[in-house]
């Protein structure tokens, strides 16, 4: 698929998947997209694991309330390593938002569907610790963000957005070209 | 270009641009690209200013020290609206960091190169808000990132990256499939 036409025709996925599996070679090169991102400093504070093992894929639904992607196959876990890139400053967040934006995009191009649920497993609930916990992550790992891996079921709905002229200008705040 | 192509071979270049101009169409294009991303309960905090005119970019250079990406015929910078997605969650550098990687990723598709600048001008010498104030971005707006967009007159370097099985695993940490 096209990069420009991927860019515009993902839009994040919230029904149901059918029960296609997603073979291991696929998720492989989304996790490897996800790594191709860049990062702050090259400091790379991004990891991944990759589950489709439908056992302990049930085992972390249990823990996820309300539960969300019931039916995807495989999901994908993003971690992150909160460091400083240089003085005070971390890039850590930068660094996932990019490696998500590459994954779903790659998701999207080998024909799958996804949706980015970070606020929904990182509030004061924190199923991300109980999710990191079921799957061995080392404390100085954030487990920041799901993502569902599947072949949509279903339609996905784009999201109403404001107009382009709106949200960017040509030469200054504001202006048109 | 295809999309995992895209997502391979693109490489942050922080050499020489050649004078070729991008035209309206393309910038255009990239900035749809970025604003194309998703964004925490569809905020849209993302917001762009595409710059060509000479005459601008030489103002906006006088300010950016060390100077930057000195030959690029375009530039676009990021503008970010750090506000609230629900009760105290803000997902606006997750926002940006989607919608930057996506117009990486549209900048490499269509031929030219780029570099994300974030760290450079943000630092405690704030030069993105000399570089917001002769752009005449409102206050509410942070500047946040800026992004040259030209043909590259060198070949980019890849970083140096740890190996997929040292930062990807499969259903659990640490795991090889």
């Amino acid at each position: 698929m096209d990069t420009i036409d991927s860019i515009f025709t993902r839009h994040s996925y919230r029904g149901r998947y059918t029960d296609q599996a997603v073979p291991y070679e696929h998720l492989e090169t989304i996790m490897q997209a996800g790594l191709a991102a860049p990062s702050g400093c090259n400091k790379q504070t991004v990891s991944l694991i990759a589950v489709d093992d439908p056992e302990l894929l049930a085992r972390l639904h249990t823990v996820i309330d309300p539960d969300v992607a019931e039916s995807a196959p495989a999901m994908i876990f993003v971690l992150s390593r909160p460091i400083k890139a240089y003085r005070d400053r971390c890039f850590a967040v930068q660094d996932y938002g990019a490696a998500i934006e590459n994954m779903l995009l790659a998701i999207h191009a080998l024909g799958y569907a996804s949706c980015w649920y970070e606020g929904h497993i990182t509030d004061d609930d924190r199923i991300c610790d109980k999710l990191a916990e079921i799957l061995g992550v080392p404390n100085e790992l954030d487990l920041v963000c799901l993502l569902p891996v599947g072949v949509a079921a279903e339609l996905p709905k784009a999201p109403q957005k404001a107009d382009f002229n709106e949200r960017a200008w040509f030469n200054g705040y504001g202006k048109q070209s």
